[in-house]
C-alpha cells in the first residue's frame, strides 16, 4: 500500500534474525528486490532518518514507550495501529504525557489509528452528530477469533470451561486496558465529551452447539466457550453514557465481522456495517491518515485533533 | 429545539395573513405565549437584526435567491434546510457567487444542512476514509410519499400510469436539480474530488401488488405508478464516480427510511441505516451546525468548509 501511494521505503525493522539484513521487497513478496534492508538494530534503520515510521508491532503502553520513544529521539514522525495509543491519555496519562513532551521537543508528530478511527469513532462521533439530544451511546461490534491464529485463540480463552473462565476472568483485573475503553475514550474526544468513569466487564461466550475452531484445528463442544465479551461503558460529565460490547470469538458458518451503533436519543438512531474487511480497512484508515498527520503540529495527537477522516490519493 | 437549546427568538416570518401578528409560542402551541410576535413582512422581522435567521421555506435556487439576498443585506447570518444550496456551485455558479460576495460584504454567513449532511455526505466522506483504493460510490435511499401529504404525492406522480409518467418524464427536462444531485456535489466536495459531469435519469417505481396510499386515500392499483427514483451520477477527474439513486413513493406496510452506502474499492465497505426519523434528524443536524457557522467566517459556506459534524449541547 505505501509502495502504491509512491512512499520511499529506506528500510525495515524486523524481529527475527532470519531476515536481517534481506531486502524488503523479498520479504514481503515484490516480484524484484527494492534494493533497501531489513534491520534487527532498529537504531541501525533509524540513523536512515525517515520522515515516517509506520510502527504496527503492539497494542499497549508497556510495549510501545521504549519504540515510541527511540523513534522520537531518531527525529522521525510515527503512525502506528496502537489501539490503547489511540487514545491513551486516561490509561496512562503520565507516558502519554512524556511521550508528548518529547515529540514537541523534537518536533515530531506521534499518531495512532485503525478500524476504530473510521468504525467505532469518527462514523459515531458524525452520527451522534444527526441527533437533537442523545442520553446514550450504544456499539456493538465482533471479530472471528479464527482470523488470528492459535497464539490469541488461547488468550481468548478458547475451548476452556465456564468455570476456568470464571477463574481466569477474575485474575485478569491487572489485564491491560481494553481496546473497547481506549476507543470510548476517543470517541469521548471527538464528540466533546469530558469523561467521568469508566468501567469493564467481561463475560463468556458459550458454544450453543458444537463449532469448529481453526485455529485450534479441533471442536469446542457445547458449554465451552469460544470466546469473550468485553463490555465498556464510559460516563461523562455531560450526562451522555458511552458503551461497546467488543466479541471476539469463533464464529459460526456465515457470521461476519460487523460494527453495530445505536444513538439512543431525539431521535434514536442507527448504523450498520457487515461483512467488513477489518486487517484492510485498518490499513487503508492508516495510509489515509497520513497526510494530516503530515501537516499537523508535533506531539503525541490523537484523531479528534485532525480533520475529519477522508480518502486521499496520496501520502501528502 | 430552538428554545430548548436557550436560542432567543426575536420573531418569526410566516406566509399566511391569519398568522401575522399573532404571538409565536401561541403559534407552535407552547403552554404559555413568547412574547414575540410573527410578521408576514419579512423586512419588519429583519429590522429586529437577528443574529441568525433559520430558513426553511423552499428547496431551490429559484425560490432561495430573494429571501437570502434579503437577510443578507439586513445583516444577518442564516442557516437553511435549502436543497440545491447545500452545494449550489456547480447548479447555478452565478447566484452562488453572487450571494457569497453579498455575504463577505456584509460579514454574514450563509449555510444550508439537512438530513443529507450527515446520512449521504459526511458519513459516506468518512466511510470512503476507511478504503484504501475506491472506484466508485453508490447510495440507496429512500422516503415514504404518505409523510408529506397529497401536494407531494401528486408531484411524484403517484396514481398515474406508465403511459402518464412517460410523458411527464420526457417533459420534465426543465425540472430542477435533483436532490441527489447537489448531495453529490457536496459529497464530492467533502471528499476533495473535482467534478467532471453530472447525468440524471429518472424511473417510474410501479406497484407489484395494489398499494394503499395515505396521501391520497385511495388505493394504487397494481401496475399504476406509486412514485419515482432519481438516479444521480457524477464523474470526478480522480476517476471516482458517485452515484446516489433516490426513491420518493409509496411504502407498502413494513417499509420504512433507509440509507444505504456501499464504497466500491479496496476493500468494498458499506454502511446502512434503516427506521430513519428523517424529518427529526435533518432538524437535529441544522442545530449542530448552528456553533460551527457562527464561528466560520463570512460568505456562502458548505458542510466541506466545517469541522466534522458532531453534536453540540448549545448553541455556540
Amino acid at each position: 500500500m505505501l509502495l502504491k501511494r509512491e512512499a520511499t521505503i529506506v528500510g525495515a525493522i524486523v524481529a527475527s534474525d532470519s531476515k536481517d539484513g534481506k531486502d524488503v521487497g523479498d520479504l514481503i513478496g515484490l516480484p524484484q528486490p527494492l534494493g533497501v534492508r531489513a534491520y534487527t538494530d532498529a537504531d541501525e534503520a533509524l540513523a536512515l532518518k525517515p520522515d515516517l515510521v509506520v510502527m504496527s508491532i503492539a497494542s499497549y503502553m508497556d510495549d510501545m514507550y521504549e519504540p515510541l520513544r527511540r523513534c522520537i529521539f531518531a527525529g522521525s514522525n510515527v503512525i502506528s495501529l496502537s489501539e490503547e495509543l489511540l487514545y491513551s491519555w486516561h490509561t496512562d496519562s503520565k507516558r502519554t504525557a512524556e511521550l508528548d513532551t518529547f515529540a514537541k521537543e523534537q518536533g515530531v508528530r506521534v499518531l495512532c489509528t485503525g478500524h476504530q478511527d473510521g468504525y467505532w469513532i469518527s462514523l459515531v462521533s458524525v452520527l451522534m452528530g444527526t441527533a437533537f439530544s442523545i442520553d446514550a451511546v450504544h456499539g456493538r461490534c465482533s471479530w472471528n477469533v479464527d482470523d488470528f491464529g492459535a497464539e490469541l485463540a488461547h488468550d481468548q480463552q478458547v475451548g476452556t470451561t465456564p468455570e476456568e473462565f470464571a477463574a481466569w476472568s477474575g485474575a485478569a483485573s491487572n489485564r491491560p486496558p481494553t481496546f473497547g475503553r481506549t476507543s470510548l475514550h476517543a470517541l469521548a474526544a471527538m464528540a466533546g465529551l469530558e469523561i467521568k468513569d469508566s468501567t469493564t466487564t467481561t463475560r463468556a461466550d458459550v458454544a450453543a452447539t458444537p463449532v469448529f475452531c481453526r485455529a485450534l484445528d479441533r471442536e469446542i463442544p457445547t458449554g465451552q466457550v469460544i470466546g469473550f465479551t468485553d463490555i465498556d461503558e464510559v460516563t461523562t460529565t455531560q450526562g451522555i453514557t458511552l458503551h461497546l460490547e467488543m466479541t471476539g470469538k469463533v464464529y459460526a458458518v456465515g457470521e461476519t465481522d460487523s460494527n453495530h451503533w445505536e444513538v439512543r436519543g431525539e431521535p434514536t438512531v442507527r448504523i450498520h456495517s457487515d461483512d467488513l474487511a477489518t486487517h484492510y480497512t485498518t490499513c487503508g484508515t492508516l495510509l489515509n491518515r497520513i497526510p494530516q498527520l503530515l501537516a499537523a503540529g508535533p506531539g503525541y495527537l490523537t484523531i479528534d485533533q485532525l480533520p475529519q477522516l477522508r480518502h486521499q490519493k496520496t501520502l501528502g
